[in-house]
């Protein structure tokens, strides 16, 4: 029966490259004329979307020409994902899920568990390989694997809140009753009481921590939901800001303060390991400003990203709620003395957005460019042949390396499409963002060896001749390639990121790093009113006081006052 | 740092065993009085509930006394689920959601790719623990390697729906109309187009499928994704119907009606596997009368499972949507002759439900019973002593039983709480439904032995004495109880459903076999209205028109007509 079914496909070369990107307009027309739903075309929809084939295809706007334009090309040309029909919200297609399946570890183990049979059997013969394997698996459920580590149980909430319940901790209403959804009729019938769509779950987990947590003996209580969330953004762009979004959502309860601030600390920690190690995004780890912090929370620390236009993107959050939603929800325990007291919470998050910031922080004018350690493919096959006589003998080679490098545990997938020609092979898989491209033509045959290039480097630069099909020297010069590749992206990204932060001492200097696009890092010790003027003035807010601060006294570049810290200001999405 | 921080805990045995059972006012005053929201209890909450320790702490509702009442304490005795604040919803707990997540493969093959480095490095000792450790290990990822293997990518679609899109398709429409839950207010406004939260996503996904469908190359397409849906019920029951639940869904489009055939078919037979293989209910595939079609399908393929109370579980189904939603929306390709043609689809879902059907089918007095191969923890070693001097001993011997198992692959878990006697460990893992305990005191710390009981097996029969503790004669021993507790729980579940099936040939002895609480099978070829009235005067549905039917001719038992098929009457949850 499976025969008949096609085989896991998350590319597919039998699609179109590219969409020819249309004006709004004429995409509406489009879309209406095949009998779409109006809802289709929303007045926030961009211009790069939907439509089949036309004579641009191949083509994305370049970076450097439009980082926006380009960024939608992108998401569209690699597949990732598409628009839905209410505005605002994002189809994940087959490929963007894969990435997301690296953070959010659904189901990506099994290949790794299904090559083990293969891997075990032949690792009594020859160890290394086995054991770089399984390294490599417990990476791709990184975050998971380290959420349990840690001391966190996955469990799942309802999504539907009573809105008497966001209305308890009064900075949380405040900050999220612009963006709510609202179910108000249910069964046909209207609902006595609205039901938030949850954006957050601070307010119901809260509601069911009251009811375990009873004793010092049921501290800490520490679990994590891995779920969608909601919030009715007014400007949307897919992966970043959407109106509904899959995230994990961590939330904890202590005994005390300082555990609380301990576990807040620990998990933003194992977001920016996440970053630096799997993404290769060197994310600014460090405090929220007061004017920052989220709503309910003491204090929020952040994982600040710089994307390729030099903007910010805020990666992933922990927060220190102290005891502001224990206090509202009358969340408390008795301890060892037979005291009641409220207890301590903490939540952090990660979420699709995070995929984004992969797309903008590593892609070029060719697409995306994903590290080898979250890439669902990691090498793409190409074989090539012109005359049919050579063809056997290629496939026959291209079957070899890719068991080869297969049982080595690596990610790799052959595109043996006759209806491409290899350059819109190299093209598509370069904007799929795969790591390693081999070659294999009749003239590699007959030297038994390939042609491997490297997304990173482009052109013949990239290139290497006559690599052995040799087992060993093969799986150890891709390995290899793709250590080489996630550290280089790491190591661009890092030069990037120090390249465009400017240190300033006057709000002067300020404007000026700003009006370039880059970051600013100063003393700061000025008030909200200053912060939310620069605001005003420049769009630059507060990232973060990074963790990593200079020594010695600083002066406040704004008042002139004694700072204790550095701020870094920065445009950010 | 992790040091302050308590290790993953899914069971904890600080907290109280169960929770008195109080009459529902009693309980909403309770809540009422720790300042809950008068949300929490709902006019449907069930008395069987939240509040801790009391008098009746370690007894459950015995299963023969009150099914129902049994089922809403082991969940809440096992610690599964609890209620959430809006009616109808629930919290899924880390323990029952490890369940789920034996079926939604959501992080647990981490702890298998974990072991694997200490398995790889001791295998090329011992050859045949580790093969047998992977082949757990895929087992646990069971449908979701089943659905890659079958051809399927996961992928996301939204939740909200536009309500045109739901009234497109006009018995989906009249089926899903009076459940559904309606988003009317977004960002604080009222919104032109109310949405729907989706209750299954056949629309969006045609919508989108219209879009990415164009030629037959671009055929089957084939997609899966694991979400959230909400369904107005009146009546809710944990696990089984609840105004939220988690599932995954299927759905597929395809170039002819055999193929959409074949792969509905395919996807029934994967579930019919799963729920013998992996959770050992035997349940019975088969074909939906039309009466129970699902609203949109030409075809509803069931797996219907028989409950310890003889009521019958529809456990999951697939469907055959012919072109229905294609014309609905528009879906259309360019076959091979150049003629537009509308695709064939296919969806198909298994939902939280399945953990009901687990807990209803095998549990008993003592609470849940979980076949070992969907059971979060396997093997729960309890550590017995007295004197002080005996302790040190029995904890080193503890540890090394743990580690000897772990190394095998087996998911097992040392309680040596002081907290608790080693009675009522034995009480609350039994409630838990582990499905073999280890015992280890001072007596068997000096034979080199440990003791060995069944969950499946009450008492001394299922106790063995003096087993070794030799690492390959211990896990020998273990794997082989662990695959005979599987053997067995399925056999046990089969001859319970054969000696309740009943072969009718009148409407009488329908009568009679239903008043019974038994399933009745006969032949049946008569209208629909006759199924109704059935149902008016019994209370049974047909549940199916089972595959496999005995030979011969038969006579419709109702009408006296001829009949092609025996179908299965059965009341059902």
């Amino acid at each position: 029966m499976a025969s008949l079914l096609r085989l896991p496909s998350l590319l597919s070369p039998s699609k179109p490259l590219l969409r020819r990107r249309l004006p709004a307009a004429r995409l509406a027309a489009s879309a209406a004329s095949r009998g779409q739903a109006s809802a289709a075309a929303g007045a926030a929809a961009p211009a790069a979307a939907e439509t089949r084939g036309g004579d641009r295809e191949g083509q994305v706007t370049p970076r450097s020409a439009d980082f926006n334009a380009w960024y939608t090309d992108v998401i569209a040309a690699a597949e990732l994902a598409d628009y839905g029909p209410v505005r605002g919200t994002m189809v994940i297609r087959p490929y963007g899920y894969a990435i997301w399946e690296a953070i959010h570890p659904e189901g990506r183990m099994i290949t790794c568990a299904a090559v083990s049979v293969v891997m075990i059997k032949s690792l009594c013969n020859s160890t290394p390989v086995g054991v770089k394997f399984v390294h490599f698996c417990t990476k791709w459920d990184y975050l998971n694997v380290k959420f349990k580590e840690t001391g966190h149980s996955n469990m799942y909430f309802p999504q539907f809140i009573p809105y008497s319940f966001i209305e308890k901790e009064a900075s949380h209403v405040e900050g999220f009753s612009p963006e709510l959804a609202l179910v108000t009729i249910g069964g046909g019938k209207e609902l006595e009481e609205k039901l938030v769509v949850r954006p957050t779950s601070e307010t119901i987990v809260n509601h069911m921590f009251t009811k375990w947590i009873q004793s010092y003996r049921d501290l800490p209580l520490m679990i994590n939901q891995w779920a969608n969330v909601t919030r009715w953004e007014m400007r949307t762009k897919p992966f970043i800001r959407t109106l509904e979004f899959l995230w994990q959502e961590g939330h904890t309860a202590h005994a005390t303060l300082e555990e609380a601030e301990k576990e807040a600390m620990q998990m933003i920690d194992v977001y920016t390991k996440f970053a630096y190690e799997q993404a290769a995004i060197p994310v600014i780890p460090g405090r929220k400003s007061r004017v920052e912090t989220f709503a309910g929370a003491n204090r929020t620390y952040t994982i600040e990203a710089m994307m390729g236009d030099k903007k910010a993107l805020q990666a992933g959050t922990s927060h220190n709620l102290g005891q502001n939603f224990s206090r509202a929800f009358g969340t408390q325990f008795m301890d060892e003395n037979g005291q009641i007291e409220h207890v301590w919470q903490t939540s952090w998050a990660i979420s699709t957005r995070f995929v984004g910031g992969i797309i903008m922080t590593h892609g070029d004018d060719a697409g995306l460019m994903l590290p080898p350690r979250i890439a669902p493919i990691q090498v793409i096959i190409v074989p090539i042949w012109k005359k049919g006589d050579e063809k056997a003998a290629v496939l026959e080679a291209v079957d070899s390396v890719q068991k080869i490098l297969k049982e080595a545990g690596i990610r790799v997938k052959v595109d043996d499409s006759e209806l491409r020609t290899p350059g819109w092979k190299f093209n598509h898989y370069e904007m799929k963002g795969i790591p390693v491209r081999i070659e294999i033509g009749p003239r590699d045959v007959t030297n038994k060896s390939v042609v491997v290039s490297r997304r990173d480097v482009p052109g013949k630069q990239g290139k290497e001749f006559g690599v052995s099909m040799e087992p060993s020297i093969l799986v150890n010069h891709i390995k290899g390639r793709l250590d080489d590749i996630q550290a280089s992206l790491l190591q661009k990204a890092i030069t990037f990121r120090d390249s465009n932060i400017v240190d300033v001492s006057s709000y002067g200097e300020l404007k000026e790093a700003i009006a370039e696009g880059k970051w600013a890092r100063g003393p700061w010790s000025a008030s909200d009113a200053d912060e939310l003027k620069v605001k005003e003035e420049t769009s630059a807010t507060i990232r973060c006081y990074p963790f990593e601060q200079p020594e010695g006294t600083k002066k406040c570049f704004m008042t002139g006052n004694p700072a204790e810290e550095v701020a870094i200001f920065a445009k950010s999405y």
